[in-house]
């Protein structure tokens, strides 16, 4: 039951097409999931994907298009005229068709709402596109199923039949007072359950219910239904009136493409790529980190120049530099990366940052002992100078003590900027304690050789 | 509604602890959500949590203890008998309680399992126990609703009526055959609509069924229900029978977990730290990665006094020695990353290594010659030495277009060896282009000076 596109499929699918066995693509197509068609779309021609496309059914081929990666489904909609998209967007929800409106140049997007068929969707549509696209406002959809308190179970279930046609995933029911403020939740095992002539106002959940505000960021709104392990969220405007749901599927593309720009960012990737991505792309995402971290190394090249008597007399000072400046820049990346998860998952609230940058100077303690404790051997057995061996321990005992504490503090500090701290991981990080790390080096060897 | 847990909440809390207040307590404490319960036990002294947490209705009591840390929970745990242990377990979901069962040393199991009051319930436990916890079956609850295909419609609700006594979250009902295979999946929503007479074959989803094997690990589960937007999916042995479902809740926390680890791992973290993990446990996930990194700077000092003929002539050469290593470093990183990623997307399956490293040494070889242009213009501003200049320039595009190909590679390469390929990012791939990349730039100097 589970698809897998294989090499085989697409070859035979080309095939088809090649003969134009409209029939037999019918039926190794259509019956899949969005998310594979997809997947099979991605893996052919534009031209042929478009061809595809126009085989599926309605549903399923607007369905299909929100799947697609965002590069590709950019390139492919280039294919289609405004009257086409309006097309796949009437049959969108409501927050799916705002994020592919919201892909759009300015003027297509009015074209496309101008020739759209349902001019109610529509201006659901249009409300949606008001919010910021990182807040619950515009992660929200305006599909969701509403009861009013003084209902009756029957008229409830009347009701959501009629309201469920236009919701794809019914978890629960929110219900309001006459104002459409939000009052609480009804499951819908509950109202499976219930007696028909029950009160909605009997038998709601009011306590423990979650929502959120449309103006809340989309990473509280992750945190809020990842900690209550919930499904769907409700979204109220700032008066409390219920505008909105968010579910788990959104939430989850949150949770990971939040995890992907950390690890991005740590990895000192300044813009979101692929794999996949252009050679262009690729090319800028990646040069205003190397470039920054050219300048370090200037930076540092000048450190040791100002060292240089030091070197011409003691040649094997310089050996060692890769030792320290690496050493430095390790023990920052550790230190900074404990501290961004730590403030993703708000661990710092109730402890503070003071016994963070205590602890972190306790553990740098412990491992510079440790290091200055093995590069002491090491170095005696490699060059048998016993000065040498020293400014070695204890420059790197230095070094990492300082490193563990300044990856600490950085993050810290750029947090309370509201900067966001997984910008201090990975090449920042590394390149100042590159220059910190050297710096300390040459004036410890400068003091125990001269 | 949503709950924020202040200094000012936990002051009070613990007053109305010291005064033994055990009314107030119970107001402010046991309406909480059992997340939110967590946070505040966790919050206090082990001998006032457990004095709240004896307050606690069972079933709120059992739920908030999976929801504290896991670190907390192990120490919460050993101020429990075995009884009041077992009493916590038989409220937990089958997951749930072989999770905390689990946790606990094995002689402590049986006793706990010895004194559950539900011994079918015991069972069920036991019986996941023996599932590798990364696995599906070790995700997954045996709390679920089953239909048989050729039930009526109102057999079905009253079945599920029954059913749904120990199953919290109903999502859908699972169809099967009177050997328990899995057929397909019915709605709560279609069931709800449906005629009373209509027998359950008729009506439930045959096509597009998504199930994991019991065998499956949890990163496919998490692929499989990211990809098709799930919020339970259904878990059958090796022959196709329905044994389990795995909820959308557990699976968020796998996509978390996952992510983290690839971000320490990059960060050269090597075992599980939280900021909150004790001193000892941050020291021993560091000093793996630190120790492997001073080892290459040894080396690299090796290859460094193999030069030092050179660098007694030329002492400006040595000069530059960071800024080639953080480079060579920084571009590797880079380059892995994005391969990391891509393999955890399955991007590569259709389009092989191969491209993927002719793109990057595309781009390695973009920003080499951007990267040797600058440092060309800086290093001949710095020193005014052609020769040094032109020796930085040469060497730092090799060193950038070597880093690339090599951080693709590598990742790919033990990623084929069936080895986690974000072992390859951070110090690892940082200590290798270190390595390397002194090596070249020491190679060019010698080549182009003597």
């Amino acid at each position: 039951m589970n698809f897998e596109l294989t090499k085989k499929y697409l070859e035979e699918l080309r095939t088809m097409i090649e003969q134009n066995q409209t029939a037999a693509i019918v039926e190794v197509v259509c019956s899949l999931h969005p998310a594979d068609v997809a997947d099979v779309l991605e893996n052919l021609e534009p031209e042929d994907a478009k061809f595809i496309y126009s085989l599926l059914d309605e549903e399923n081929a607007a369905e299909a298009l929100m799947e697609l990666d965002d590069d590709f489904r950019q390139e492919f909609l280039k294919l289609f005229s405004s009257t086409e998209i309006a097309e796949q967007v009437d049959q969108l929800d409501t927050d799916d068709a705002a994020d592919l409106l919201g892909e759009l140049p300015d003027e297509d997007m009015e074209d496309v709402i101008s020739k759209m068929e349902d001019q109610e969707h529509a201006s659901d549509i249009i409300d949606l596109l008001r919010y910021d696209e990182d807040s619950a406002g515009g992660l929200m959809q305006t599909e969701y199923i509403v009861a009013k308190e003084n209902w009756e179970v029957t008229r409830c279930v009347v009701e959501m039949r009629r309201q469920a046609e236009d919701v794809e995933k019914v978890y629960s029911i929110y219900v309001v007072d006459d104002d459409d403020k939000l009052l609480g939740i009804l499951s819908l095992r509950r109202l499976l359950f219930a007696d028909p002539k029950t009160l909605i106002r009997e038998i709601y959940m009011k306590e423990n219910i979650h929502y959120v505000k449309t103006n809340d960021t989309q990473e509280d709104v992750a945190e809020i239904m990842e900690k209550y392990d919930l499904v769907a969220i409700p979204v109220v405007d700032l008066q409390g009136k219920l505008v909105g749901r968010i579910t788990i599927d959104d939430v989850v593309d949150v949770i990971r493409e939040e995890a992907e720009k950390d690890f991005q960012m740590a990895s000192g990737i300044s813009e979101n790529v692929e794999s996949s991505s252009s050679i262009l792309k690729n090319t800028r995402s990646r040069l205003p980190w190397i470039l920054i971290g050219l300048a370090g190394g200037v930076m540092s090249s000048q450190i040791i120049k100002g060292y240089e008597g030091s070197i011409a007399l003691i040649p094997s000072l310089a050996f060692f530099i890769p030792l320290i400046a690496s050493t430095a820049g390790n023990i920052g990346v550790q230190s900074s990366a404990i501290v961004v998860q730590g403030l993703a998952s708000k661990d710092f609230q109730m402890r503070g940052i003071f016994t963070q940058v205590l602890k972190e100077s306790i553990v740098g303690i412990i491992v510079g002992l440790i290091c200055a404790g093995v590069i002491y051997g090491v170095g005696y057995f490699f060059t048998e100078e016993l000065r040498l061996a020293s400014t070695l321990a204890i420059s790197l005992f230095i070094v990492v003590v300082f490193s563990a504490i300044l990856g600490t503090f950085i993050p810290l500090a750029l947090d309370r900027l509201k900067i966001d701290p997984a910008l201090a991981t990975g090449p920042f990080i590394t390149t100042a304690n590159d220059i910190i790390g050297l710096s300390i080096y040459f004036l410890v060897a400068y003091i125990i050789y001269f």
